[in-house]
C-alpha cells in the first residue's frame, strides 16, 4: 500500500510506489479544510488539500493570514509537501516547522495524534507544539510509519507593510559573496523570508528552451555557450529574490540593510510592493519598458506573488527545458510534466549557511552535471538562519532513448560525490529508501523497532 | 538508573530518582563546552555545562552570541532544562526548539546521534535541524529512553540594538486584556521576546517575605490582604516585561507599536538599554529615586539582565516566601531551596495565547490555590506566537509538619481541574510517569516499543 495524497512529488518520484504491484492509496479525496482560528492563525488541513484551495480558502475568511507557497504546483498537497520537509519563501518556509497535531492512521489500523491533538478536549492542541512526554511527530517526516491524514497549519499572520526584493550579480561576484552578506540580515531577521538564489542556468531555463538551434542539438550547454545567451537576456551569474515584512517603518529600515549589505555586489536591486508591481506591469503592457526589463517583469510577479502566499505555476515551465516544443509561460497552468515526458530529477543537498559551502557545491555540481551531459540549474535558499538548501535541476527528455537511464546515473554520481563532501539530500526521492538513509545505526533499530510495532506486515510502501 | 545533571530541576523533582533504591547517574563533570562556530552561532554543550558556565565560554569568545537563560540558578544544566522543554526570555526562548544533533547513550550501551549528527562528516551538522528521513529528537525530551550526554545549541546574534521594557497595569486591567493587546505584536515579531507577565503575588513574593505578623500567622493571604500590600510596594495587579531587539530604527519603531497596544491598560511603561540601566542604578544609590522606585530597579535588573542573555539568580529568593527568615535579595547566589527546605511545586498548563484563555487559567488557579490554603502565585509567559505557559509556583515550607501532604494534595487537585478545563501542563515533574502522560493510546505504545528495543531491561529511571 503507497499513499500519495496529490500525487505532485515532482522531481522527488511524484505517485510512483517503490515497487511494482503495489496498491495506490489515493488520498485526494481528503480534501476539507477547516478548524480556521483567525485569533491564533491555525488551520486544519486533510492530506489532499492543495496549495491554492488553502489560499482561496483564507482569502475567502478575509485574508488575515498567509499560507506559504512552494514554487511547484499550486495542486501540490500542502501536508505531503510538509511532510516531506518541502519549503517555500515566506518567514514560515519551512513547512514541517509550521506543521502541529498530526493525525495517523497507522498501517495496523488504529490512529494516533501527536502533541496535544491526542488529548481530547486540549485548548491549545491546534497553537502548540508539544504535549507532556516525548513528541512523536518527527517519526512522521519522510517515513513510511504511517498515512497522515490532517494535521494543523499555522500560519503567518498578513503583514502591515511587505516588500519583495530583487538583484542580479555583478559578474565577479560569486555565490559565496552573496551567502556571506546575506547570512547576518537572516540570522538578525532583518530578512524574514527564506532568500532565493538561482545561477544563470536555472533564470535561463525559466525564460526560454535550451538553444538547439545555437547548439546545432549537442548537448550540455556548456557556460561559455551560456554566457552570450544570459548576456543577451539581461541575466547575471546569480539573480536573488527575498522580501521584508513588519511595520512600513520596519521594512524601510531593513530595505536600507538590504541596499547596505549587498552594495557593489548587485548591479541591480528592486524593492516591489503588490502597488508598485501593478504600476510597472501597466508601463510593461504599453510597451515603455525596455526590453530586458520588460521580459523581467514576467518573471518577478510570480516569485513577488509567492513571497506574499500566492501559489503559482510558473515555475513548472523549467521542466520543459530540453523538450522541442516552443516556451510558453502563459500554458504553465495546464503543464503536467509527468505526462509531457519531461525528465525531472531534483537532487538537493543542505549545507551550513556559508559562502565557501555554497562555493564547494557549486563547484561539483557544475563538474558533475556537465560531465553527465546536463546542466547545472541551481537554485540556493538561505531556508534557516543558518543553513540552506541547493536544488539541483536535473533536466532532461524522457522521450529521448537513454535519457532516463543518463539522468539517474548524474543524479546517483552527483548524490554520492556531494554526501563525499559532507553536503547530504535532505529529501529522499520516494523510490528511495525510506527509513532514515541518513539515520546513523541506533537511530536505525528505533525506527525499524517502532515499524515492527505499527507495521507488523510491512504492508505500507513496502520496498522502500 | 535514574540521570541528573545538575540536579537543579527545582519545582519538579529536583534530582530525585522515581523510586527508592535508585542509582543516580550524575553527569555533572560532562561539563564541556565547545565547537562554538561563531559564523553560525552554535556550540555544542554537555549535560553538566551549566548556564553560567555557557554564558561566561560565549562573552570569553567575544560575546557575539548570547544564550537564553531561565529565570532558575544560573547553576542549572543548560541541556537538561532544554530537554525538559524549559523556556527562557529572549527570542530563544522554547529552549528545545533550539536544540539539534543530540548524542543520546541508550539503555543498552549504545550511542544514538539524531540528525545529521548521525551522519559522519555532514557540513550541516550542527547547522540544520534534519536528516533525510524520520526524526527521532523528540523522542528524548520529556522522557526516559536515553541519556542525552550532549548537543548543539543555536544560538542568538547579538543585536545591535537592545530595549527591555517593564509595565504595570492599571487596576481594572486584566490578565485578558494585557494578552490579547500583546498577542498581536507576537505573531508579527514586533516584541522578539517572551513577554513574562507576573501577578501581584508572584512580584510580592520576590520583593519580601510571607507577612506573618500583618496575617498573625494565619495562611493564606487572601486577595484582600495582598491589595494594601501590594499598593504601598507599588505593584499592580499584573506586571509584565518584555523585550525589543534589530537594528536601532526598528528598535524605536517597535517601542511606538508596544506604547500604542498598552496604551490606557497600564501606568507605567519603561524602556530600558544597559547605558539607562546603569544611570537609573547610580540615582538610586544615591537615593535620589523615591522609594518605590528605588526598590523597583533591584527588581528590575535581574530580569532586564535575563532578556539580554544573562543568567541571574534573582528568582529563587521567592522559593523562600514562607520560610520565616528575613529577606535578603543578596544572598540569592547563595540560595538553595532544596537544602534550605523550602517547598516549591511548579504546576504549568499551557494554554492558547488568548485572553479568555488566560482569565480562565488565573479563575482556576485563585480559586483551587486559596482553597488549599497556599497563594496563587502566577507567572505567564507568552512564550511562541500561539501559546503561553502559566507557571504556578506553590510555595510553602517543608518544615512546617504536614506542608508536603498539603501542597502535593493542591498540585494535584490544580493538575486535574486544570486539565478538565482543557490546560494541560507542558511540563511533568520527575516523579510522575514519563512515557507522556498526554500521549494517546497508540502514541503510548509506540513510546512502549521503542522502550522495549533500547531498554529491555528497564532500567532507565525505572518506577517512573
Amino acid at each position: 500500500v503507497h499513499p500519495v495524497s496529490r500525487g505532485r512529488n515532482w522531481g522527488y518520484g511524484s505517485r510512483v510506489p517503490p515497487r511494482d504491484g503495489a496498491v495506490v492509496l489515493d488520498l485526494h479525496r481528503l480534501a476539507s479544510v477547516g478548524d480556521y482560528d483567525p485569533e491564533l492563525g491555525t488551520v486544519r488541513v486533510e492530506a489532499g488539500v492543495t496549495q491554492v484551495q488553502l489560499h482561496d480558502f483564507l482569502l475567502a475568511r478575509g485574508g488575515a493570514h498567509l499560507m506559504d507557497p512552494t514554487g511547484s504546483t499550486p495542486d501540490a498537497s500542502v501536508l505531503a509537501n510538509a511532510l516531506e520537509r518541502g519549503f517555500g519563501h515566506t518567514p514560515h518556509a519551512d513547512h514541517a516547522d509550521h506543521l502541529v497535531g498530526l493525525e495517523v492512521v497507522l498501517p495496523d489500523g488504529s490512529v494516533l495524534r501527536t502533541g496535544l491533538a491526542g488529548t481530547p478536549g486540549a485548548a491549545a492542541a491546534a497553537a502548540h507544539r508539544w504535549a507532556a512526554g516525548p513528541a512523536l511527530d518527527g517519526l512522521f517526516l519522510q517515513s513510511r510509519l504511517g498515512v497522515v491524514t490532517s494535521a494543523t497549519v499555522q500560519l503567518m499572520p498578513r503583514p502591515a507593510a511587505a516588500r519583495s526584493f530583487f538583484f542580479s550579480a555583478v559578474p565577479g561576484t560569486g555565490v559565496a559573496d552573496l551567502v556571506d552578506a546575506l547570512r547576518p540580515l537572516r540570522q538578525a531577521g532583518t530578512v524574514g523570508s527564506a532568500v532565493h538564489l538561482a545561477n544563470a542556468y536555472k533564470v535561463v531555463s525559466g525564460l526560454q528552451r535550451y538553444p538547439w538551434d545555437r547548439t546545432g542539438g549537442a548537448t550540455p550547454l556548456r557556460p561559455e555557450a551560456l554566457a552570450p545567451l544570459a548576456a543577451g537576456l539581461g541575466v547575471g551569474p546569480w539573480s536573488g529574490s527575498g522580501a521584508l515584512y513588519g511595520s512600513a517603518a520596519q521594512v524601510r529600515d531593513a530595505a536600507r540593510q538590504v541596499r547596505r549589505a549587498l552594495r557593489g555586489r548587485v548591479t541591480t536591486l528592486r524593492f516591489l510592493d503588490d502597488r508598485r508591481l501593478a504600476a510597472v506591469e501597466t508601463l510593461a503592457r504599453r510597451g515603455l519598458l525596455p526590453g530586458v526589463l520588460g521580459r523581467g517583469v514576467g518573471l518577478v510577479r510570480p516569485v513577488h506573488g509567492l513571497l506574499m502566499g500566492r501559489p503559482s505555476p510558473h515555475a513548472i515551465e523549467s521542466a520543459y527545458w530540453r523538450m522541442r516544443e516552443p516556451f510558453d509561460a502563459a500554458r504553465a497552468p495546464e503543464r503536467d510534466p509527468d505526462r509531457d515526458g519531461c525528465g525531472l530529477l531534483w537532487v538537493s543537498p543542505v549545507l551550513p549557511l556559508r559562502g565557501r559551502d555554497a562555493a564547494e557545491v557549486d563547484r561539483i555540481v557544475t563538474r558533475v552535471t556537465l560531465g553527465h551531459g546536463l546542466e547545472p540549474v541551481v537554485s540556493l535558499t538561505l531556508l534557516t538562519p543558518r543553513s540552506a538548501v541547493a536544488v539541483v535541476s536535473l533536466l532532461f527528455d524522457r522521450t529521448v532513448p537513454g535519457g532516463d537511464e543518463q539522468a539517474a546515473a548524474c543524479a546517483a554520481d552527483l548524490t554520492a560525490r556531494l554526501a563525499a563532501a559532507g553536503y547530504h539530500s535532505y529529501r529522499p526521492a520516494v523510490p528511495a529508501r525510506r527509513d532514515g538513509t541518513g539515520l546513523d545505526e541506533a537511530s536505525a533499530r528505533v525506527v525499524a523497532a517502532v515499524r515492527r510495532e505499527v507495521d507488523p506486515a510491512g504492508i505500507l510502501s513496502a520496498g522502500a
